[in-house]
């Protein structure tokens, strides 16, 4: 049965596997990226997980897909500046695999993969037009249109988490100010807990934030187990989320938002949320048309998004 | 040399007239499509608008298109809810043309098909990724992606001017609150004229609001003679905008922002205002990829583009 490599290539893990059509990954194989020394290391993990890989499978192995965080330029294979990567710039990652192993390659954002990943095999198999937005440190978000991901014009398209709703609002990351991504950002999600934690004595998150750091997994398992500041967190994250979709929304008339990321495994305490905020805000047409689902393809979604990247290359060039 | 019918449907005027193959209007005719009589009066008037074309150049003509104020189900041809239309609900204005003439007959928005026109003979005609913004009483937006404009799930893409920008804002018409519209629509322009009037009182807008209600129109060419109170506004009407585009090119990377309407004929005293926010407020490759220009079609963008529909379903059914 044909196979691909399909590798999910972050600041901290460098992962890799095997992928057949079906999206089934065998011989999951994790090793560190080891960013922090630079990218000739970087690329030097990369290319031994590829050779992994390779040495144990060689023969039934058609392409290369990686999946990178960063900007990336998906023509050319080029990497650029992906955040967590110091002295990266930019790197033709798709060149010096080629080269090295004469295997077609194929280089894409992470985002977009694992987009690719629900697309094929998850939450999105019924949409041609849907946004997965994944939340994490970042917000990050694949886009696909008319039934393929769209990259726009320089590669650059998916840029969800920087989608201003308040102009005059907190400073983000990014240098612009009221990004939804400075609401719902990992580390703004746990601060707007910390803030509220002296007005609920009785929450379990006083105990949790004794125990450790906050972090949202803590606050969406907490509120599962019923506590109302975890719950007014989550409503509000999701209030947030939805006032900036419906924009979207209203722009694209997508019928899907998938949601992924450490904070959705609280399921409906954020998404009712989120689906309550888009009826209010967005336009009655577009709010009609949407539904409201939880990313299915779980941790894995980078690397079975990777090969699936790959499998639709190879297709292309065919 | 083939031909077809453009057909321009709006509130006050229904414009017809004959294009070519290069976009070339000809027998522009103009009558009233008088909305308020209700939905029979209007059809009443447009089949006869089809029937005065129809008469003077029989033979030559392979096709209708319509572009229809309102939201349009480009797939059927049926017109929904246009506003300032009293009682039209659902018209399947597609069906009917076809029906009474037994032409092949295409309808989309009025926005789209203005696109439609930009991309084939206007400003878009080097771009395959962009967004129409046309300025008036409400804020218009077709959008063209990978080359083709973009309908969404349910025909109902495009609602730019329907972009959150101040979650708290002001309430738009839409219901919801801090619209780009509720900053930059008609009547919200000549608003931030008159609530700054009293500050300027050497401004030439008091004598022009004496001669009568002030319009963005009298505002962009009273900037023109340097008057600053006009110039104030429409730096922020440009700013407004660009914020409200930034978050659209951070999701789309689009390489081009084309700006049509009344108030677009202040050139660069509204456009550089409006590069300048895009680059404050977008992300660097976003921002790099990006060129505003003003619209090219002038007032006959509707007819030429409802046109150029035509000639695009006729070669799309060939």
């Amino acid at each position: 049965m044909e196979k691909v490599i399909g590798i999910d290539l972050g600041g901290t893990n460098l992962k890799s596997g095997l992928i057949s059509r079906d999206g089934k990954l065998e011989h999951l194989h994790y090793q560190p990226a080891e960013a922090g020394k630079g990218p000739k290391q970087v690329i030097e993990n990369l290319l031994k997980a590829i050779e992994h890989q390779l040495n144990k499978h060689d023969g039934e192995i058609r392409g290369i897909g990686i999946g990178a965080a960063g900007q990336v330029d998906f023509k050319t294979g080029v990497v650029i500046d992906p955040p967590n990567f110091p002295d990266w710039h930019e790197e033709p990652l798709g060149d010096i695999v080629r080269e090295k192993f004469g295997l077609p390659t194929f280089v894409d954002n992470d985002a977009n993969v694992a987009a690719l990943a629900e697309q094929a095999f998850g939450a999105g198999r019924d949409s041609d037009n849907f946004i997965l937005v994944t939340l994490g440190t970042g917000v990050g978000s694949g886009l696909v249109l008319n039934g393929r991901l769209f990259h726009g014009a320089a590669g650059a398209a998916g840029e969800f988490g920087h989608t201003t709703i308040q102009f005059d609002g907190p400073v983000c990351n990014c240098g612009n100010r009221g990004c939804i991504e400075r609401y719902v950002g990992a580390r703004w999600i746990v601060e707007r807990a910390m803030d509220a934690l002296p007005h609920y004595p009785e929450s379990i998150l006083n105990q949790r934030a004794e125990e450790g750091p906050l972090t949202p997994k803590v606050i969406s398992e907490t509120a599962k187990e019923g506590d109302a500041l975890a719950r007014r967190v989550l409503e509000e994250v999701g209030t947030f989320l939805g006032i900036a979709l419906a924009s979207v929304l209203n722009l694209l008339n997508l019928d899907l938002v998938i949601i992924g990321g450490g904070v959705s495994n609280a399921g409906d305490l954020l998404f009712k949320p989120v689906e309550r905020a888009i009826r209010r805000h967005a336009m009655s047409v577009p709010a009609a048309t949407v539904r409201v689902r939880r990313a299915q393809m779980g941790e894995h979604a980078g690397i079975i998004g990777a090969g699936q990247l790959a499998f639709e290359g190879l297709a292309k060039s065919e």
